[in-house]
């Protein structure tokens, strides 16, 4: 039996050790967008791997490497390890420190943080993932647990090769439950539990002119719209059929048919966490003035959990540069995402989405699938989830549940490929995800660790209890 | 009486020389979107007025200085020539000899070209001028007209300051008739005559997060579209309820009670007009597959140019760039026109399109007018254009004549500020204005000049005669 206390104790006196090993991911960048420092960050995390007594493989895909990692310590149960090594990219930004130093700065009402490229998202947690399997060997000599680790190199492009990666590894990638290691606390320390994500699907429409109408080639000077058509009147149009002016109602009907209203378990999840759901935080967080819905609580948590949205993430088209010029555009194009609820799927909506522009008269206007991925859902009460919420409430914090959230991630690989529970989760708290002067407190990082470990020791124990059952 | 054999024979013997004077002006780029070279342009400009023994200044605006000069023969009518002495930018072209090189090219089909920016849009013709009136002193010693000029540095920014250095100095640019030195045959060497221009207002429609509703500072995460309004979403519904879905017809409807019918004169030009328009032709230049209406000849003129249009040059919002990024944009941006035909006015469009949006419900969406003026018309029998005609047809040419065209130019300024009639013309071919390997050919270039100094000896005798009758 492996004592958490001795565990504990070992990762406070070993802390200043740790900040430096989680400094040495953060201090390699590892930017997908553009490649940098990727060989050499996949060759970090691969070593990392092996000081835990496993064997590590940097495997190629059609993109960035995947690292997969196998510690086998002959117990009963296997846990894999899901994370991601990739961070967005800084051209441009302005940070406070320069965002690969790891450097500690002391934030306004958070004290030390760690202020970095992906100390966040996610290399911090990671990183505090193998300081804490490390403690773990340190105090008890082993692993209570097998552990297996896949860990990408694209996540933060969509994750473009893990579904063929995952599909063709089923095997090598079995395990009992996955893990996703993730600082959850909120700004004010409340610790927030994810059972859910939506799917997605990323597509371009892209209008053209050509036997339709308009320019096929360049764009032309802006006096011959009064007679040739346009490609940008012609993808307003198509897009404004789309949802209704009030923005409440996607108008591609079939797709509320898809929409299953959430589970008795889910409802009762739900007014859980209407009682700590806070409306003025969200509209604060987004500095946004009002909901699209005059609803509250329940109801809106339903709205923004269980119902699809359409986005439009970007339109370009022709002269948009400062001044004045005027021309005809040759070409339009939108960015535009479907966000995923149960029973959704993917290749249905894309069907869907192809149907409403064609039966509206829009044949011309080409969709590019860019991405696409269904919703996933795990149960509290599962092996992996369960675990989690053990350790959130031995360490004294009882989360706010969420039964599904409105982002969207390709868990469905893990629940739906691979057939196991996910939990995403640890103490710790961080932000900026994406942005300048991304960061996560230093204490917090500390709690993590402890965390991690006590995770792992509850994944073990679920199925040694199980067994003995 | 100046003998306009001896003024061609001058213009043939001196060709060569008055090629390097074009070239001069060739290789001083002047590109007003930066400032580069604006000043040395504006200088040369001036020098060569004063070589035709006139005196010139340059008059600073709230942007590029304007060069004015007067050129006192005593004569008893005065031409105000209206030019430009900036060019548009060649960053990130691609050109086969250097842009401001003033190289001759052998182009296939054209013979000899002198390949430049600005050598047809609109260096080459002023140059040209220039040497045409330089020729016509050294062989008849003067000027059968005064001469005053013109000539503004911001033209390719929509001649910005243009209006008020026009209204500031009404006394100082008092003339009979204005001339704009133009290049007028086409690729098969048919003379093109234009009588009027649209008018046009440019205007930028800017939706961003606000009390309506969406995000107000900045973009947020993807996610959050199924519970806060898009500005995106709002700018691409406001623009698709202000032109039908076939892109036939405008649904602001107070601009069509704007819309005066072509008159008497206009009709039997259009009708003439028709028997040379060629439908084909028009395609084929602009590389489309099919006009908006199913309409031929004359009724497709009409369209053309007695219809205003509605254009969306140019959108922008959030992600636009290659890849994938979800997000919930903060801002949306259209950059639209309206060309305007009699009897349109460009402030009761402006208040036409803000009524037009506030009663849809897009009171939110911002309205920035970013430049505006009329249409202008002239007849073929006023002072400045029956002498082009003559012109043309002394020199065996029966030009093609437009009473109108569709692209927009502010020679308001000319017709009803100042009150005279505006000319555009003279014999030369060239291409590729606003685009790589801008060409003019050298034979035409010549052509030109000889046309120039016979129009000025016809608008001359144009007030002669009426002065003897």
């Amino acid at each position: 039996m492996i004592s958490l206390d001795k565990v504990f104790s070992y990762i406070d006196s070993a802390f200043e050790a740790h900040l430096e090993e989680t400094r040495a991911f953060i201090r390699q960048p590892s930017i997908s967008a553009d490649g940098t420092g990727i060989q050499e960050m996949a060759a970090l995390v691969a070593s990392r791997v092996c000081e835990l007594g496993g064997e590590a493989e940097v495997i190629p895909t059609a993109g960035h490497p995947v690292v997969y990692g196998h510690v086998d310590v002959g117990a009963p149960s296997t846990l894999l390890v899901y994370g991601m090594y990739d961070v967005q990219p800084v051209l441009g930004e302005s940070w406070r420190v320069p965002p690969f130093s790891g450097e500690i700065v002391d934030l306004d009402g958070f004290g030390p943080c760690m202020v970095s490229r992906g100390i966040m998202n996610s290399k911090g947690p990671l990183a505090g993932f193998f300081n804490a399997m490390q403690s773990l060997r340190e105090t008890a000599g082993t692993l209570p647990a097998n552990l297996k680790f896949v860990v990408e190199g694209e996540e933060e492009l969509g994750s473009r090769n893990l579904p063929s990666f995952v599909r063709a590894h089923k095997t090598l990638l079995e395990a009992d439950g996955c893990f996703f290691p993730f600082y959850s606390q909120d700004l004010t320390g409340k610790v927030v539990m994810y059972l859910g994500v939506k799917g997605l699907v990323f597509m371009e429409l892209v209008a053209r002119g050509g036997s339709w109408g308009g320019p096929t080639t360049r764009d032309v000077h802006g006096m011959n719209a009064v007679w040739f058509h346009s490609p940008a009147w012609s993808l307003t149009q198509a897009l404004s059929t789309m949802l209704s002016q009030d923005q409440k109602h996607i108008l591609i009907e079939e797709l509320d048919d898809m929409v299953a209203p959430p589970s008795a378990e889910d409802m009762a999840l739900l007014e859980r966490l209407a009682s700590s759901f806070d409306e003025t935080t969200q509209m604060k967080d987004y500095e946004v003035e009002r909901f699209k819905y005059n609803l509250r609580g329940v109801d809106l948590l339903r709205q923004f959990l269980y119902r699809p949205s359409l986005n439009i993430n970007g339109l370009v088209s022709g002269h948009h540069e400062e001044g004045m010029k005027t021309v005809l555009p040759h070409e339009a194009r939108a960015k535009i995402d479907v966000r995923l609820v149960p029973d959704m799927k993917p290749e249905e909506v894309v069907r869907q989405v192809r149907r409403h522009l064609d039966r509206r008269g829009f044949e011309h206007i080409e969709l590019r699938v860019q991405s696409g991925y269904p919703w996933s859902k795990s149960s509290v009460s599962d092996a992996a989830n369960a675990p989690m919420l053990k350790t959130y409430q031995e360490l004294g914090y009882e989360p706010e549940i969420w039964p599904l959230v409105s982002g969207a991630a390709p868990f469905y690989l893990f629940t739906q490929e691979l057939n196991m529970p996910i939990a995403m989760g640890g103490l710790g708290h961080g932000g900026r995800q994406h942005s300048p002067n991304e960061y996560a407190t230093v204490e917090g990082m500390r709690q993590f660790e402890k965390s991690a470990a006590a995770y792992v020791v509850h994944f073990a124990n679920h199925f040694a209890q199980r067994g003995a059952s």
